[in-house]
This record gives C-alpha cells, sequence and structure tokens, in this order.
C-alpha cells in the first residue's frame, strides 16, 4: 500500500533519481521507454498502477457496437480505477490507433485518478493536453481504438514501453517521464531518493559556484561530505 | 468538389471524430501516420489533396543546378497547387532529407495554398512554424531535398504516411495530425463528424459534471438521448 | 582552428544554408540525424567538436562505484572540454539510458563550453532545457549511463546520428538540428553561407510580396540578379 | 473444437489461400507477421492455439532458481498444453531473449504437441530446427528467457506477432509462416480453401501451358469455368 | 537497349563488383537494400527494369472483386512485362501483405521474363523458389495483395528498396541481392567489371596461395601488374 | 589469454548455454544480437577478440584510391588478426554497405584466423558462405565499406550486436550465433558450461524418452540428481 508520506516524497523527486536508486537494486529497467507527457504541469504524478491490457484487434469482434456492451474492460476499467491510482495501458507499443481519448481521460480525471499511461497515443491529445490529470504517450493517434486494439483484462500484470507494470506498483511521473517502482520497494527507495535530491540539490549549487564535479559528484573528497553536512543544517533539508 | 459548406463544417470537427466516421463505413486507415503540426495554431487545415511524388534521388539526376530548370516538378507543382487546396508529399517515410524549405511553403502561403503536409521533414522548420499556413511533417531535415528525393510526378495518387492520397481527397489536418478523406465521402462525413461533435461535446459537459460514462458514451440510456436533445434545444446546435 | 570571424559568422546562418553548402561540395551526410534542441534559445550553438565515445556498458564494469573513480572518462572529459567547443557524444543513436545529466551539463556550462550533443538522450531533462547552454538529443531519458553505456574514449573521431565528427569540426546547432562542418571547410563554408543567406533573405521578401519562384530561385533571370544587387545595397549585405 | 475433417483438410492448403479465404470475410489481419519455420518439413502444422503470454521480466522475480518452481507457468504450460494443439507464445516481438530452448520443445514434441510458434526467437534453435515437430520464430536467440520474459499467463487471449490468438483458434503453418483461423470459422474456412486451392492448382497447370492470366484468374471467362470443369471431373477433386 | 554483349557480361560479374564501379562514377546508392533471393540457382538474373507502384491500399477499392478487371494493373502489367525484362515492383518496403504470388510469378516466367523483385514480401513462396525464374523479395508474406497494395501505375519511375529504379535501368540480381545500373552506362560498367572480375579472380588465387594483401589488392606493386597480366595471358582472360 | 584446454571445451557447447553461465554471474548482454552464420559448419568458431573499429564515412576521406595505402586500418587490422584469433567489426549496426568481401576474408582464413563476426553485412556472401572460415553478419550487402564505413581503430573496446567487446574477450559462435565471454571469466565459464552440457544432453535424452520435466529440469528431484549420476558414470563424462 502506497501510504500518504511515500506518496509525498515521491511528488518531490525526478524520475532521474529513482531511476538510479533502483540501478542500485539491481533493476536496470523500470523507466517506461519513449513516453511523454502531453503537457507537463510541473507536479509530478503519483499512485498505484491499476492496468488495463489490449491485444490486437480482430475486426469482427471490434465493430463500434461493441461499446454499447457496460462490461467493454475499456469502459468499465476507467469506471472502477481507484482514485490516486495511475491508469497503465498496455497497447503493445502501438500508438498506429489511440489507447483512449479525451471523454474517458476528462472522466478519469473527475474519478480522481492520479494519470494516466499508454504505451500507444491518445485521441484528441490537444484537449487530453489541457486537463488537469497528467498523461503519457508516445505520439498523437486520432483513429478509434477498435481500429488496432481490443481491450481485454483488467488490472492484471503487463508490459508497458518495455518495462514490467504489476498492479500496486508505484508509478511516478515527471517532465522526462515514467518510472515504476516496486510496490515492496516504493518507501525505501522514496526515502533514498529524497537523501539523493538534496545531495544533488547541494552538488547543483556548487557547480554553478563554479566547483569541479571531481571530488564533488560522487562524493569523494572529506571537504564534499562536510560541506554537504553545512548545507543541509543551513537549509533544515 | 469540396463545397464551402463542407470545407467550413470540416473545420470544426477534430480528426479523431473524422477517424471514427470513416472507420463505421471500413476505412480504417486514413490517419497519417506519424506526422505532426510544426506549430499548430489552433484552426483546422481543410483542402482538397495536390499531391507531389518523390521517388529516391540517383546522384547523377540531382545536381543542384537542377533547379534551374523551370519545369522541376517540385518548383511546378508549386506554382501549380490550386488556392485552397493541400499540398501533400509522399517522401516514402524518409526524413533524412528535406521535402521542402521555407520559401516554397512561403510561395505556397501567398498563393492560397490551405496547407502542406509530408511523412519526411521540412528544413528551415522554425521558420515554417511562424508562418501562417498549417504545416504537418515527421521531423526537422535540414539537407536540401536533393540528396534524398527526386520530385517525379504531380497530382498523382501517392501514400503518405502509410495512407493512399488520391488527388480531390479532402485532407483535415487539427492539433493530432492529418486525416484524408475520400472525395466521394466528404460531404456525408463532415455532416456526421458535426453531428457526433455535438454529442462529444454534451458528454463532455456531462462527464465534467460528474456523470458515469455508462450509459451515457456510448447513448445506451433513453436518459442520456433526452438530456442530450435538452442540451442541444438549449444550445441552439 | 575556428576563427572568432568564422564562429560570428556561423551564428547567422541555418543548418539548412550549411547543408547545400556541404553538399554542393559532395558532402552529403553532415546533418545530425533524429536529434533535437532540449528548448531553444534562439541563437545558434557553434564551436569545435570534442568528443565522447560510449560503447554498451559490460555490467560488471559499470556498477555505480565506478564514479569514485576521478579518470572516469564521461567525468574527465567534462573537465577537460575547452571552452568555446562542443561536447558531442557517440551513444550509439541508443537513448534507453541517459548520456549524460544535468549536473555535468550545468558543469559544462560554467566551463564556458559552446553546448552538447547527444545522439541518445539526457536525464534530468526538464532542467536542461532551462540552461543557458543548448543542448540537443534524441529524447529524454531518465536511466542512469552505467545501465547501458560506459564511457571509453575522449576526444577521437566518433559517428552521432549517423554523420563522422572528428574532433575540431565545427558543430554548428539551431532551433532545426545539429550539422557538422570539416575543420578545413569551416572558413569557406561560413563565407558562401553568409552570401547565400543574404540571397535567400531577399527571396524571401520577394515572395512575401508575391513574387514567383521561377527564376527567382534559384536566380534564372537577370532580373534576379539585378534586383538583388539593389536589395544588397540598399540592406548594406 | 477442431474437428479431425477440418484438420486434414488445413494440412493440404496453403497460408496464402487461407488469408485470402479471411480476407473475403473482412479478416485482414490474421497471418503471424515476422516469423519464419526453423525448418521446414514439408507437412503443414495445425491445432488448436494453447497459448502462454510473457510480460517483461523484472530481474528480482526472474533470477536462474524460479525454475525450481513447479508451478513456474513456462514449464506448467508445457506440462498442460494439450496433444495436438499449437503453443503459441506471446514474446512481445522481442528476439533479445530465448522463447524456450530445445528440451522444452523436445518435451512438447514428445507429449504429442502439433507445433510452436513465437513471436520472439528460440535458444538451442539448430537442435529445435531437427526435430519432428513444426516450430516457427523470428529469429534464433540464445539468453535465457529470465532476461527479457517473464511468463505470465496461460491460455489467455494474445498478441502474437500484431496477430490477435484466442485459445481455441486454428493455427496453420506452412513453408511460408503461420496463419490464424478464428475457432468459429475454421470449418467453412478449410471448406472453402480446399475449393480455391483445386482452382488454383488447374491455374497453375493452364498458366505453365502457356495461357494468359487474364480471364482465367480469375475466373471471368466461361470457358475458364468449362475447363476447371473438366479438370476436376479428370483429377477427381 | 540492353544489348545481348552487355547483358552476357553482366551475367558473369557479381553485385559487389558492379557496387564499386557505380561508387567510382559516384552512384553510391544502387544496391536494393533487405532484399533477398528466394533461392539462388547459381546464375545471375540480367534484364531492363519493367515496373508496377502500388500505394497503400483504400478498403473500398482493393475488395476481392477488383481482380474481375482485365484493366487491373498488377494483371495487366504481368501480360504486358516484355520478355527478357525484370519485373521490379514499389512495394513501400511493406511486407506486410504480398506484391504477388506464385500463379503471376509463373506467368512471368512463361513469358519469358527474366526475373522479378519487390521490396515486400511474395506469397506462395516455398512455389516461387522452387521456379525456374529468380525472385528476390524482404520476406514471405501471405496475406493478398489487396490487404495493403493498391497496384497503379505501369512502367513510371519508381523506388524500390531506397534505390531509384527508371525503366529500362539494366537490373542485375545475383546470390546476394540486386543492383540497378542506369541505362546509359550498362556497357560501360559491363565492360569494367568484367575487367575487375579478372583482377578479383587473380587476386583470390594468390591470397589462396598465402600472399599478403598489401601490394596485391589494390595492386601497388609494380610485380602485382605484372603477375596479373601474366596470369592473363597464361588463362586467356 | 585463452587456454588451448578452455579452447577446446568452448568448442563443445552451444551458446544458449554459455548465456546461462554468464547470466548466473550477472552478465546479460553478451549474446550478438541479430547477427547469424553466412553458412554453419557444425564446429564452433572460437578465439579471442581482435577488434575493428568504423565510423560513418566522410565521402572525402573515402574515395576509392584510400585503399592504395598500405596503413588504411581495414587491411592493416586483416594483416595483423593473430591467428586463431576472432575479428570483430564494430559496423554500428549498418549493413547498408559491406563490412568486407571474400578476398579480405580468404586472406584472414588462410592466416589461421579463427572466424570473423560484424554487426553489418559483408560482401560477396556467397563466396564466403564457402570458405572454411566461420563467418557471421547481418545481411549480405553489396556495396563497398567506403559507401557508408571508415575503418579507424585496430583493437580497441567496441561495441557489436549492443554488446561491448573488449581485446581479448573470447568468442564463441556456433549454428545460433555468436557471444563474447569476457577474458577473466573465460575458463570458469568454459567448466562450467561443460557440466551444464553433460545434464542437458542428460535430460534430452530423458525426456526423449517421454519423462516430464517437472522435477528433471532443473533438478529439484534426488532421483534425477541419481539418475545423472548414473548416467555420467556410464557415460563417462
Amino acid at each position: 500500500m502506497l501510504t500518504d508520506t511515500t506518496r509525498e516524497k515521491l511528488k518531490t523527486v525526478s524520475t532521474a533519481t529513482l531511476s538510479t536508486a533502483l540501478f542500485k537494486r539491481g533493476l536496470r529497467n523500470q523507466f517506461i521507454q519513449d513516453v511523454r507527457p502531453l503537457k507537463h504541469k510541473g507536479r509530478n504524478m503519483v499512485g498505484e498502477a491499476f492496468t488495463l491490457r489490449y491485444i490486437p484487434a480482430r475486426e469482427d469482434l471490434n465493430r463500434i457496437e461493441v461499446f454499447q456492451n457496460r462490461a467493454h474492460p475499456q469502459r468499465k476499467a476507467v469506471e472502477e480505477c481507484p482514485p490516486g491510482a495511475v491508469f497503465v495501458i498496455d497497447s503493445r507499443k502501438n500508438p498506429r490507433a489511440a489507447s483512449a481519448g479525451s471523454i474517458l481521460v476528462t472522466r478519469l480525471m473527475v474519478r480522481g485518478v492520479a494519470g494516466i499511461v499508454t504505451d500507444g497515443g491518445f485521441r484528441d491529445s490537444p484537449d487530453i493536453a489541457e486537463l488537469a490529470i497528467p498523461a503519457y504517450h508516445n505520439r498523437p493517434s486520432a483513429p478509434t481504438n477498435l481500429t488496432h486494439h481490443q481491450a481485454l483484462d483488467i488490472n492484471v500484470p503487463i508490459g508497458c514501453g518495455d518495462v514490467p507494470v504489476w498492479p500496486g506498483d508505484v508509478v511516478v511521473g515527471d517532465g522526462e517521464g515514467v518510472i515504476v517502482v516496486p510496490a515492496h520497494l516504493a518507501d525505501e527507495i522514496a526515502d533514498e531518493a529524497v537523501e539523493m535530491t538534496a545531495f544533488e540539490d547541494f552538488v547543483t549549487e556548487e557547480v554553478l559556484k563554479g566547483r569541479s564535479i571531481l571530488g564533488l559528484y560522487p562524493a569523494t573528497e572529506d571537504r564534499t561530505k562536510a560541506d554537504f553536512a553545512a548545507w543541509r543544517a543551513a537549509k533544515g533539508r
């Protein structure tokens, strides 16, 4: 379970920093590849993964009428995704048809969902870009999802942008992209990332003052450690 | 022939909505893949397709001197494209050399052409982005078109971004991308898309008020139909 | 050696114009493919290439501890790159892990380096976009470079975006992308590009006034040559 | 249920002919893309699809020890796949690690399974090529599947080579590749394909004798229909 | 016009040697990329290009019935291609549907056509592989061409595998692939390639005897020139 | 240094088995991707890596005359590669021009080199396929290497097919592909692979007799261990 404390911490760190923390634990492949924010609003997206799995569409099973069925997994998933979760779609990295459009994304936003990610593309992307819900995709894609996608499973483990996404994993998005933190590591990764961020902020200030990175980043000189301790004390971090 | 009425209607609907209308008629592949606006100005591009076909360049046939020839198909096409048309280039999805640059695009703009699309790339793309003519491409590309492209045919059927484009087809571009509506369907598709847009606008308003998409989108509940009728009456749409 | 005069000239011309000047000399492949500015600030990046070569990472040679080594080529290169140079990284067109992050790029900026280019991706890309140093990459990439890259050689000839980059070549970046001018041609290419730019500016003005491109671009009519001479006299160019 | 009659018919027709029969019914996307036989032995592979779904591997969940678990889905699936079925693996079109190796494929063969297909690659591919079980993949791949794949679900609908594969669909492979016939159409498609094959054999003979394809293929001339009727009578087909 | 003399010469040289001869004349892009023989029979394919252009298929224009039309460009082209020519298809490098199948290729063979090339794929590829006509494609592809291709133009300039192919260019295929020799250069390229082949055969013999390539290949030592002259005299070449 | 003992052991094991042994040590990326034997002759290729690095060719530096220079790195490398080594070329995964041709490969063969690998393509590939030296590439490629490649460095660390190759690493090729064993691990990996191969051979025999893989592979049942011990005793392995 994602605690409020961890959620708040993850709002203050970058996907780059989280990548390094995961790399140190042998997890090298948690950054969703080739996915970008439709429009970043400066705040991180954080939430537990709630997933939707698509398979390739067969024409006879994906006529326009299928949406008449209230149990259609795409529509059902949109109504069932918990507030605070991130809705993650496995579109098999295929952006040639949409994964979803502005009406469904608006519904997710109204329902309090924390964000939406697909390794395909969204339609109505200019509208979605203006909504107050973070959204990440590969590229805009106008064709209805029925053209190439069939929604199948709700909240099963999936792949998204070459990354394994297990329901309940903690998904974090910033202006750079989206990373998936395994559920059982979320607390410790958040803690470590907050520490690393403090150090990186300190280093950035020093570098802007003209200091060399040698001995500073990483902190191989004792002086660096002392300076950082002083900085933390001064900044209250 | 694209009528003024249909042109005006198509200025008010999205490529996503048009995709769905075409999908209902069995046309699943009319959205030009992997092409984007250099800078969207908020208005749709609408016009009949006027095409230019490139083949791979052979070095001896594509020296810098070829542009001295007034009959060079690229230059000829730019002077012949009718005002109100959309200039569509088949660049074989190759953005490694330019399809055109700012001077030619400026000339098209001055001549009243409605827009320009390539499945390759434009050079001088920062300048083109600021022109008052919509332009869509895959990515910026500085090298002269002679490097990889030889202009060959004017106004023949082509492929562009995996989509068939027949001269006279109606090309519509918005902030998402570009779709090609077969000429004989333009009027009925425009009518249907206007209707669909009204419904989608109604649905969006309802969703923003907190209404579930089940029964609403699509309108499987009678109440939805009644609400929509009332909304249309109130809005005069 | 890049002279100040040539450097200043190259700040006033586009990569598109430079591409054409190189094309005329039989150099068809100097524009770095599929690389874009993180955020273009309106000024050209110009400098001599200082290179860094990556090879694929082997896990045992690329643990997080390797950065403790002051001689690590990535860190060493960042401290050694001359002010005024452009730092160019051969990332084998692999953006799945970062080529560098904001701290190193900040250090380069503070040291007076003219810009940075990779055919991979940067991490902390939103921060880098806001720095006062031009940066070009394929796409944002949060994972630490150790994930897929091992820094190996400093200032050797490399490939970047399918282009040969020899140390000392003159690298020019604008809002469109990055081009590599062989060192021995820099002066003459700069001269020619300045001349071409004057002509293109003249042509653009004429086209905006409504003049046809036939006879104008290229200047196959005597009238064009006369008009251009008059324009130059009037403009003092 | 795949009947013996239909199975036998499908052994005598090509994936090309089946593609056309499916195309006539609006099913345009049933041929598994970019998959080939390791070594074709001249007989068709025919059987009902039994599926295995992979997602990207997370390192901590895919250590070498996981195979100690008898319930590991890859091993479990190999023991559960019914004799006569075709084992189809969704490897997300990723051949960078193996989907399976010769020991598992040998076990499938011994158990009477009709064939195996992956849109990734097999390891021990030279050995598998010599086994008496048809196998289709993208390319050889030595790395253990744990490197990039995690076996997850058994006998759920999957994608394979961009094609939807539903458990029970009838999978047919020949020297060209693999096609997926929806279960409910298997009988009628088999019947039609047998008819089409007779006609194509007749046409081939006529063409070899020097007859033009015009009027012959398709049979738009009455003479063709008469000749074919005579041929069928003579051949007893 | 391809003379019999030149045709015979081109049957004795490799596409590699022809590539070099073209490279010396500044033609760097005449080898059709990513195309291979279905089954090489040890003899070169040589003939003048006769072309067929495909564009992406629009569903309503490519129903199965279109082949009833005797004027359908694919069928018409097969009947019109001159004996001795090579039939080259521009399939836009898309092998997801067939460019042609065994019946049409058989018809071309019977009509005396010298070979067939597509940058897409053939259906019935195991049958085509056994025919006595050289055929080159990207990969086997069972789906009917109507699925993704619309035959449009006969004998116009096209692209095939990124190479410009002008009707009448001389197309040569061997076990390695296919190269396109511009018509006006065919005689001189054939002559030069025959000379180069003699030298390469001599060099190969010398290398097999243990001689170093330095001074031998290229013939920078006088001794090499003398030895080659003696070899030619002895061999009568 | 590769000992004779280790070399002989590595001739008896597969790249698949070696992949697993490396995977157990955390090395997940040592199998060269998308490279295949031109024609496998049934024996493994084994030798220490001797490398050649290519960068993209610049036209003025890669005219046909450059081969007149005896110090040209491609020619020099071919004469300097030690007998028993494997010649590995970094072609940046670009098979659009050749990495080498039959004359150079013949020279390597005569000099006793153990094999040749490129992540690009060979020209004269049908001839190379028949030589008594193992050769691996991506696909045949007739154009001279000067078209896209410039040979630069001899025996430096390189990337080949996304794998790091350090001079002296032990390169093993079989019918499946090529794997790179870090030099310091060669002995222990060879030992372990020989052991694993014995077990896999035992397992294969058992599976062919009808035994389930559960408990057998891996050997989680005591009975398996006992049976294997008996098998080894009987077989003398």
